[in-house]
């Protein structure tokens, strides 16, 4: 029977562990600080046993995902470098990957570490919020090291298909980093500047269904954002330059009062999206997932 | 018995039609352009009845809600505005208030126009992907003119309260304008910019909720938008404005990596949005919208 900890039952780690359920010959385990975390997720079922001692789980586990904000996975992999077990994984899920697995450089050869991001997610946190359906049709992301053995990428896209996500994409940390600064940071960015405007208290009364949507992620987790973007800030800067240059275009279309450039501008704009075809969350059926 | 006309079955004006039913003691009448969407009007339970010929209902028409692009609803007022019945009430759905407000000064004396903005929408169009309860839950924007009848404006006010519309506010066509290009034209600029980005068809398999959601609307109705943007320039032009400035602020705090510079700005988004605490789609109980 393997043994599969989660370091940290937050909204990620939670819902992962939740989600494990049934998997292969497995021991899910959680390895928490707060004991209320910890009473939390054995009454829901959410892990079968629960430590607050890192000592006592680490030297046992086949699998160790670190769930915590990206500064504290790299602190934690410095502090116990020498506490995880020979041959097993160690894996992640936060939102970057080329600092994370740069910092995984101190743990010992013979630990295979394996870079991981579901890419789901709410504006909440904290094991409260967490639910086993959360990756379901959600993209999972890996990035192993070039030297990763086959076998361990292998599990952990099981883990994945497990979990009911869409599709796993294998890339390099560098690849994720510059183009989640686009599909998610730039979109945190957006959802709050929209609430820096004056007139957000103004406008109780007159927000559709657009306005929710673009903000809705704005109420985020300001700690572990700061460092996510901290530590992606080359990527993220580049991205939300060509989001002011292409908002601008808008602007001065607009300003111009000319009719011709505006319907140019969005005739391509929707057309880009339209191409895009991206489903909406819960647009699949359980058939498709199976295809898929 | 009255007569209700709903000029127009696309998106908004069929739902609006079929959200009708049972609407106290009326008659729902579509008056549309092309024989399928007559017949299917017609065979979906949409409308009572169906027409082609304005000059056989308009004058007959109690109530006549003009469910177009801003332009045709102006022509239309133009070219059609001795063919309302006296006393009767004309109305609109669209999307920008003075402009329509402002060309309906062609119509008589004896006939109240007053508009209205049912504010939701999806971002597909036409009759076939109307239903009946869209309006459910959305604000309902109500712009008298300051002459109209009191006892007009009480029953378009029963009407959105009858579609489930969440609450129903009354102001100023400017008022109006001034807000909704904040909260749903600038909204639909930024998800098309956000897709201007030529990093777009690269990001497959690594976008999340937050990137769906925010693109959602960049599909939209290229016509109705350029008409919706152009007519209300200046004040989307401000707004655009103070986005850029908003976005930029980030730009500088994460081109410096400025660390304490992001927490505090996305301390003080967060909190915005936090205390707007608006509830998603779908995110009330019946109960709740009975008390509203």
């Amino acid at each position: 029977m393997k043994k599969v900890v989660f370091v940290g039952l937050g909204l990620i780690g939670g819902s992962f562990a939740a989600a494990m359920r049934g998997f292969e010959d497995c021991q899910i385990v959680g390895l928490v600080r707060r004991q209320a975390t910890a009473d939390y997720a054995l009454e829901h079922g959410i892990v079968d046993a629960v430590s607050m001692d890192p000592m006592e789980v680490l030297p046992e586990a086949d699998v160790t995902f670190l769930c915590m904000n990206p500064r504290q996975i790299v602190n934690y992999m410095e502090e116990h470098k020498d506490h995880f077990k020979p041959g097993s994984i160690v894996s992640d899920v936060c939102g970057i990957k080329t600092a994370v697995m740069e910092a995984s450089k101190v743990l010992p050869e013979d630990v295979d570490f394996i870079g991981c991001h579901p890419m789901a997610g709410t504006e909440f946190s904290g094991i409260e919020h967490s639910f086993p359906t959360l990756f379901r049709n959600a993209h999972f992301i890996v990035t192993p090291r070039p030297e990763s053995k086959e076998e361990n990428v292998e599990l952990i896209k099981r883990m994945a298909k497990h979990l009911g996500c869409r599709d796993i994409v294998v890339t390099t940390p560098e690849k994720h980093d510059d183009i989640i600064a686009y599909t998610s940071q730039l979109m945190h960015i957006v959802a709050a500047a929209v609430c820096d405007d004056a007139e957000l208290f103004q406008c109780r009364g007159f927000e559709g269904g657009s306005f929710r949507d673009v903000t809705r992620v704005a109420a985020l987790d300001v700690d572990m954002w700061t460092e996510l973007f901290s530590m992606n800030a080359p990527a993220l800067s580049r991205i939300l330059q060509r989001m002011e240059e292409n908002l601008h275009a808008y602007r001065v279309a607009v300003e111009n009062c000319d009719v011709e450039q505006i319907h140019a501008k969005l005739t391509y704009s929707s057309e880009r999206k339209r191409r895009m075809n991206l489903p909406g969350p819960g647009q699949f059926t359980l058939e498709e997932l199976e295809n898929n």
